[in-house]
């Protein structure tokens, strides 16, 4: 619906209708090189992440609510052989990728586009059948707004004090704009998918450290699939529900330059500033996590330690300077936990999420000792650490880039690893292998979810 | 879940807990004289009005999209004589309550407090039965939460810029308290709903004069619900998910005083500031609504209108300046539109929301000629109308205080008179007025759902 109150003659004037018609009529056929292949890395990934967290507590606890409400069996829960409506699998599916913390990271504003994005689509495709090329242009154009929508509330000048949990805000119009992509929306249903979604963003980070957190890129995917469903049903929104006063950018990010989600639309993608994680930790971990691998490998077999002194980034102790988690929620976000149990265990996966990682003596007592200095001068994704052993034997390691940093990605082998390290404690090997494939394939699949689905729920 | 980050010694920094303290505790046998009475008014109030709206085009859209879904047949979608999930019915029956713009007020923040928490607790009895007593517990301590959060948010020194639709920020919160009261959460749990539900908090102001407008407290309730159902699972959530930085307060109200909140808690509530709308229409445009009727009984009965003069608070302008109205959303916005229909139709109900008011020629000529002029001076809830006649008579009108107003309240006969007028067109008479009695006497109810239920899905 149309809104007078706004300002004119810039094409930020029309951020929402400008977006929608990208959404629309964004050409598949003609995505810039590596685009679509980096879309199915993503839902690889993603998958994997869904698989790997389906038997999450926090998972077993929103999937007895969902089955408290009862719904038409649509679509699968993954990892749990069961169906439940399309906006319950959404929900389910995303908090099950999500609540490791090894989904994946649109670096420059720490959102993890996949999760609500792939999450709504997969959910539907289950009920709407679609094929891979249509799947993929969903996944893209949702991922790719929702990434731009979280770089134009980083130009807003409060940003740094604002604690929005930026997935939870830009999530679910990215999740509505894949979906109104998938169904074959008109523009202005999509309009009206893109209003809709804005009005349900939400979630801030004080919820950090415990399960809520995992629920606020769950629910973006619910919201996303709720505005999609009331559009397609003739439900209204303005036609400047993002850019109107007292809109979207309004109230996340006030003083935000719409343009910047403006500008090289279609020809340019944040797709292809997606990083995949190596370790399930804050990313911020990565790095210092990455250096005691390293050193790991090169410690003798009863190598004693004395001092661990690590140089990181200011973030990765504002963000997870916890010393003493006792939660798997709160070692996810432990430097210390991380550099402790890459030394002790000489490994970093989701073992070390475990209770019986995070309360091994040895961890506790070297998480106790570890000296971590911030210092502003390094990059997000290097670190140094030092180790010194009691024979005065000492170790170090320079981490100019993370593993799975944008200039160390992830490799498709490294990705393949990462989703046989998830998928194994729900499938059997060779349902899993077959699944691999068909996700590494997602684009030529003449129906996406008819083949992933027989294959989750088998 | 703690967290060790906080400012300490003031019981602001506790926010969260002393909320959830209140309404684990609160004593419903000691609430200041008519605390109660007043909660059962606003159900009534809040009855009548879902009733009333639940034949709109949104409400059957809402539905759609929940039969889609499918749902175990927990809860009445009222006026509609069919059940679905309480989170669904919650939803659909919290914007049946608010899509005519019917619903009550909590003057001092503009939010519309009873819709969210009694469609909540309302759909959550019919599962879960609950006593009068226990109803209107549930439904106090949850309408008094909500209202002080949207206090508190009227503290923060950006409010007046910030475009924020407070019944969907507060109005999960108030859901959540409720239903957590409502099923006997323990303190723990209670805060964990909290803390879920402020994560769920959204809702900004541009969409008004849409439908998506309406979804923003339909969501809220849903939204109150799904914290309610995954709290008592055992989701956590942060013990201070309110008061801590990056937390609620900081997100939506940043610099709000949280003492705001908490100043007389269980001995003063916000409920007696509560006010209920004679006319289906913004409240600022109510006291000219006024003005208008009390000329209009005064008119001969043709009489040639050759001015129309309106002296207004500038808020009925900003708000509710559109001269325009074509759709019956539009047509609650615009003092001009109400203006004209009082003058010319002589009366200011549902009628005059349909699009054969909105759309008759002489209503539609009366509106192009109001002068309406903004005067600070006025009290929000006082106008003065002047209309000219082309015989040369002058008819005034001042109204200090609007119907409706705290000033003015609508009596119980009032209140009656309006729920029959908007349970009317689906409900049988003799249906209608055992409903209006039992909604009355709903705290004497041994079982609160059920008596109403059968009612409603009779």
């Amino acid at each position: 619906m149309a809104d007078a109150r706004l300002p004119s003659g810039s094409r930020a004037s029309a951020l929402t209708r400008e977006l929608a018609a990208f959404a629309v009529s964004a050409d598949i056929a003609r995505l810039p090189a590596g685009v679509a292949a980096e879309a199915a890395r993503a839902f690889l990934n993603w998958m994997g992440c869904a698989l790997g967290g389906s038997g999450d507590p926090a998972v077993s606890m929103a999937l007895a609510c969902a089955l408290d409400d009862g719904a038409h069996l649509q679509a699968s829960v993954i990892g749990r052989r069961v169906r439940t409506s399309v906006g319950h699998a959404a929900l389910l599916n995303c908090l099950s990728s999500t609540v490791l913390s090894f989904d994946d990271t649109h670096l420059a504003t720490v959102t993890h586009p996949t999760g609500p994005v792939a999450a709504a689509i997969f959910a539907m495709a289950q009920k709407r059948p679609a094929t891979g090329t249509d799947f993929i242009a969903a996944l893209t154009v949702g991922m790719e707004i929702e990434c731009r929508l979280s770089n134009l509330l980083l130009t807003a000048p409060a940003r740094a004090e604002i604690g929005w949990f930026v997935t939870g805000i830009s999530g679910p119009i990215g999740a509505a704009a894949a979906l109104g992509r998938l169904l074959r929306f008109d523009e202005p249903t999509m309009v009206a998918a893109l209003g809709l979604a804005a009005n349900q963003a939400s979630g801030f980070r004080a919820n950090h450290g415990s399960m809520a957190a995992f629920l606020v890129p769950a629910n973006a995917a619910r919201n996303g699939v709720a505005a999609a469903q009331l559009a397609e049903r003739g439900v209204t929104a303005m036609d400047h529900a993002l850019e109107a006063p007292k809109g979207f950018v309004d109230v996340f990010g006030k003083g935000g330059e719409a343009n910047v989600a403006l500008e090289g639309l279609g020809s340019a993608f944040e797709l292809l500033s997606n990083a995949y994680k190596p370790y399930p930790a804050g990313i911020v971990v990565h790095p210092a996590t990455d250096a005691c691998l390293d050193i790991a490998e090169r410690l003798p077999r009863d190598a004693d330690i004395a001092s661990v002194r690590l140089r990181v980034h200011p973030l990765a102790l504002d963000l997870c300077g916890r010393r003493h988690p006792t939660t798997p929620v709160e070692a996810q976000l432990s430097v210390f936990h991380w550099a402790a149990a890459a030394l002790v265990q000489r490994s970093a996966g989701i073992a070390q999420l475990d209770p019986r990682c995070i309360d091994d003596p040895a961890v506790q007592a070297l998480r106790e000792r570890i000296v971590a200095d911030a210092d502003a001068d390094l990059r997000r994704d290097e670190a140094h650490a030092r180790v010194e052993l009691t024979d005065g034997t000492v170790l170090d390691s320079h981490v100019p880039h993370a593993r799975g940093s944008l200039d160390r990605p992830l490799t498709d082998a490294e990705l393949d690893a990462k989703f046989r390290s998830q998928a194994g404690a729900s499938l059997a090997a060779p349902v899993l292998e077959e699944l691999l494939l068909a996700c590494r394939d997602v684009a030529r699949l003449p129906d996406v979810a008819a083949r992933l689905g027989a294959l989750i729920d088998s």
